[in-house]
């Protein structure tokens, strides 16, 4: 019996008919025979399935577009140690019920209306006027708003999920937070502002409409530069924005990855720059390990050792009591 | 005429008549005649100056050692760029009067008797019994108290100074407070466990009764291993100390320099380890920093550069209203 | 007609009724059905395999457990280019001959009572009556023996086999020997005694009664520090050793890997603990590269040039003759 | 008897009588007595020397600033081994008559205007209307013309000197053209434009007005992200100027430095950014690699091998026949 | 029906009769039962192909040798991914018709006699007699002008085919002569010469008569040391030519690569030696990134953005109108 | 009253007569005025030390050349913390009496002839004739003799003086003799051969006749080279010498560094031209290692630590009793 089911639920073996969102598309040549078939990336909050049909795979095809969200009814088959859905031409079928696409993508388990919530309080307690001005004039714009909450801070790294942005944002302002608290002599609002707006550029780096993707600009200019110009456009906005303090918030935003080969085309030259890097290494470091080590849990494999990691170059420790 | 003087405030042409601390004390033979001079470090808590005594040398060294405070009557010189000071044997007084050794070393500006206090109180908010009872077999133990609060947290990089052990294990604590915060699937009481004790091995590796020195164990076996031996017995001493969370913890230690290169034997294998790699990091990086930074900018130089910093490999942005 | 083979002898399409060591036991889940199959690892001398039984796995699992020897009559077959044994519920039958497990490990081939006799002859020539009373508490501990000649000296690398530690520890002692001749100003006893002792934490971070693993010790304590703890606690026993002969043997268990990123918490300080690196290096690289070339002769490829080493990074010349 | 003389001709015990650019100019404390003395670099086309002057230092440092061209009398002695000038209060004198401060740097050795020319021929070359457009937004706009032709293309590295980013922008643009003869498939006028443009950012990184130093913003920002800044506000002034083709111009500036840790925030994505890379690579490193040899050449070692060079960590081989 | 088709049109169920060369010939043993098999790898300008028999493999394999051409009537099948030719002991018959082995290679797209005229050209330009004599002591040689047409320059990385060496040689020369316009100072004849010749041990380096594939002295002494020992060896056929010239001429040879981790002996040392570096390093690299990413973009994958490149570490931007 | 001294024994204000060697001869501009001074750098098996004569300098360097030995007298000053030697016009003699100019270099302090004995005792035990015949080809050649008994194995780094070369060569010939017994599968003769031969090219890679330094040959082309010429040229000289053997034996000389970036242009293909590089690296670096403790030793400095060793990067432990 057909069962609506999750991408990650799914066994060989199983029927299916549940909605999924369409995030690629693509007609395939068969390589034994004249004629293509249709290939399809299958997601939902849970994770992602490639399906296939092998049937009137251009007129199938013409029904929908990525982005769409699907109605599919199929079969889990296991290939080459992956699984794959197979499905009949008649078997998909577009769906016509307004749906909230961000259901169909992973996301953040964290709470984003109180992340933001915790960003502005931050800027509110800010007491130099011109860089309060300035991080407002992004946290009351409503597409940055918009596109803040639903960023992702990477494709494949860490955060690489719905509202993965904001979730780093808020972690690494409060990093400088505590910082700003150990280091008094430390200038904190300049600090705190490039803690909020250290990674903006992320939101044009990206696309995350229906699927995680770079964009053009995000690989060809990347986030860093990205984020230096939006913050500088703005700057234009805020009357009598001091020179020197434009130039040292705008360093900040450049230097942020410490060392040119992270990405940063200057290493950071004053205090604040050099706090602002450790703060989002800390906390981009830190996410990434826990997301990797957790996959590894995820396997159930026997015994304290996990699998070899390639990504973080070692074995993790999962200790006796996993269970 | 003569006056009390601070090392900081010395001058070429200064005649002097101050107490100092002897640092360092050694004969050495004259290059261009028979016979020896004697060469003395010479300190207070405001830095050090090299002094020479150019007759009588082996009598006005047996007045004196290494550790003795002295009161010294002489003439500051410029001698290849460096000043020294010059006295006769006369000159040299060894102090009788008591004296806090303590006054005449360089000191962390953060209040001790706090920091500790800060400590404790995270100690006390532990909720693993056997972890708490093992911090506090170190934090009530009075001769570990005595040095953890005396010892520096090194000979030349970050936190070189007394007190700077602790300085610098209290922000460490307080930055690993807000990670457990913002990763609350982390063990938090390892992770201040760790965060208290992982660099308790300075307290040995280091000389700091009247000078800061590497000691011979600080040399040949290093501070993480020494450490790790110092929680190792003080787990021996804990009833019932669970074998896994005594490695878990016993690798927090090892591992938290994260990489070989910086000295750990391990890699961090879990995500505590990695936690306070990355806490520990921030705080000996932003240190070490910030102290370069704060050399440089005393140095007075004009314009918005400072000189060339080798250590950093970069040049500071001073800013233009450093004056 | 089913045949007692080894396992470096198996091919697809045998049928085999031989007994193996189980090396390792797992139930795992289907993928294309409820349940489970029994997945073990079994071995010889030769080398070890993967066997699995479809069915009865719960039942069949509860009959034994790994480092028993089972007698298993089965099929080999060939899967995604690897061979694995198939087997029936009734396939399996527990061993209750007695038998010695250490036949069912690959092994030196070099004699290991012979090694042994090297090193004590050693030990014996020392003129150093502290070292040569510590290295005798080891070599006449009959526990401590009994773990010497059977530990590896790596799960993967050079010498990865039982008998593998002291067969390497007898090398690295006779190119100390030679070291010593060559460089009369070298302390000769230390640099023998840091010979013998610098891989003993090996003993405790290997597990190989019946399969060669790494011990949780072994990897979040690593054998370095493992054999620092192992030395400072036998020092302990022998009276009136030197405080600075203990610094330096320990130094030298602690520094034999040259370099951090070798594994070494300190660099050499002196140059027995220099001498040892490279003797120790000079052992363990020039095996792992015969290790590897050996693996790469016995493919069997046509032509002067082997396959590419990913492990070695390059190719290796057979030669023409190889044949 | 007081004599006109270049800075390069300089000898101690010289007398000299002659105009100079002031570089800079700063009051500076005596180490042993009260009060100030002044410190002046002062230039000219063939180098440059420090001058000081004793006494009434505050009443002389307000005659001129650095910028100014002064008359100088006074004495030259060797200090340290380098050479100083030594004037009394009376021996400075501003000097009133028109100048041209261009003279008094050092300068390329090629002629400007050619070098200009040349380009100007490869830009009317260009067969895409959008780039030729954009590129002659530059080369027509005279404030443009007139800092890229006087700007320097380092302050210590290759092409120091007025006129070098012109020169070094020459040299890389006939690199190219050679390039897209060879590789017919690349898009010239592509690659010709990011040619001319690549350094630009250095019309703003430098300040060459009367020295050449780093500017704020070539240290905070650095010349590849002004560049960049520069090359996307005037595409705008282009009208319909296409998306991909803007996207890749200004991926050409900013990963023109190949690899981050050379400065460039991202790494080349297509054929015409990783020749540029090597174009540029060519050049500057020539240039360097010559500049340095010439220096050494110029000492007049005897030999065949100069000193060793620490730049370029190598001794040069002059070669038998240098005199 | 059986098809005459290119190695790059073949599809999984084609059936096949075509001209092949013969690259590799192997007899491989059954897995899952006796005996053997017959595996050849089969080549023509297109590309090349793994064959298989599956009978009577030891009579098939004596019918021919690799290096010849065969013809193969056969079926095309697809395994494990990759695509593979099936055929019968009577479907492989050896062509006795005289062809050119050369037409089955894949061979520069470039015309080989018009780059050795180019060569050819240049070295007539040469005014040093001995080097102009020495370089056509190589460019008479008809044994050598043969090999040198031929040659690859790299068995796997850029211009890996028939031809490639002398493509690549006359680009060297190419970027050569544009350095030498730029930087007159430079000794314009032994930078050509240096060029011409720097590569020259390729010709002994590679086999390339039916296949590309690394000498016995290519892996063993590198054509860097084969070049040097051929420059060398011409040298002494030149009457008088100067030491000193001979000299910097085979530095310019071993020095070519510029690094010892890139294979060269000794680092460039003046600047004709850098100079050729670079020039080398542009092209070479170049042609590699302009192969591999035409190698992706014929991959037809749909955006943007190509496949990964492990070789170059990156994604390609294919831009929006490749198609 | 003037003395015959060593110059390691010499003291500012000493007047001192003695011979000495020429190591070096140069006219020096004077800064401060018109005219030469002459400079010279003398030199005697302890060490070498600049004289400097201030009068009549063209006629005196007239007197001599370096690689003579002159009669001194003059007094010696102190210069900038180094030691230099100033003599009168009269007080220089060009000595007339014949003198073995070996006496005043520095030497190895092992017994040449016994090193060259155990050298040849290792070739008598070679079983393979070719190998045999090869290296008694150079061991009976008197040239080779005599080059290969004087010559340094380094300007500056380890074995830096007269007979450097062949102690570094017995050491590595007794440690590959050891390797040879611990690894039976080796090529027992192969890898003697290619330690008796593996620096031979130093003895044209440096000047050693009155002063140590890098001959033109050696800059350029570097002694792995020049070594592997002239071996390959010895073997032609062998009858039936096999190819394949000439080419491992090749291999082995040009892959004894190891990596690219210590020197050799290939690295290491199979397991006798591996051990090799250990062997060589285990001696080299060991004598280096304790050749810079021992000049650290030789200062004298209290305490336990030496002085920073740049070239080791570290302290060197010198223990307590080193007095």
């Amino acid at each position: 019996m057909s069962e609506t089911k999750k991408v990650k639920d799914l066994k060989a073996g199983n029927t299916v008919d549940s909605t999924f969102l369409v995030m690629e598309k693509e007609l395939k040549e068969f390589i034994t025979k004249e004629g293509y078939y249709l290939q399809v990336k299958l997601g939902d909050s849970s994770g992602s399935i490639w399906a296939k049909c092998w049937e009137k795979a251009e007129e199938v095809a013409s029904l929908f577009e990525p982005g769409d969200v699907v109605r599919i009814k199929g079969v889990v088959e296991s290939f080459r140690g992956r699984l794959q859905l197979i499905f009949e031409p008649e078997g998909l079928e577009r769906s016509t019920e307004p749906c909230n696409i961000a259901e169909y993508l992973s996301m953040t388990s964290k709470n984003i209306d109180f992340l933001f919530d915790e960003i502005v309080q931050t800027a509110e307690s800010m007491g130099n006027e011109y860089l309060k001005q300035l991080v407002f004039s992004f946290l009351r714009d409503h597409d940055f708003i918009n596109s803040f909450k639903k960023a992702p801070a990477a494709k494949i790294h860490h955060h690489n999920y719905i509202g993965g942005l904001i979730e780093h944002t808020q972690s690494v302002v409060a990093i400088c937070e505590t910082i700003s608290r150990l280091y008094p002599e430390l200038d904190r609002d300049l600090l705190l502002a490039g803690a909020i707006l250290h990674d903006i550029g992320k939101t044009a780096a990206y696309e995350y409409s229906f699927r995680i993707d770079v964009t053009e600009e995000g690989g060809l200019i990347d986030h860093i530069v990205l984020g230096y110009r939006m913050v500088e456009e703005k700057i234009k906005g805020v009357n009598g924005f001091p020179e020197e303090l434009s130039l040292r918030l705008l360093h900040l935003i450049l230097s942020h990855h410490n060392y040119g080969e992270w990405g940063s085309p200057v290493k950071p030259l004053f205090a604040e720059a050099q706090a602002l890097c450790y703060a989002d290494l800390l906390d981009s470091q830190l996410k990434e390990f826990t997301q990797i080590q957790k996959y590894e849990e995820t396997k159930g494999k026997e015994g304290v050792w996990s699998d070899y990691s390639r990504r973080l170059n070692r074995f993790f420790y999962l200790g006796r009591g996993k269970k």
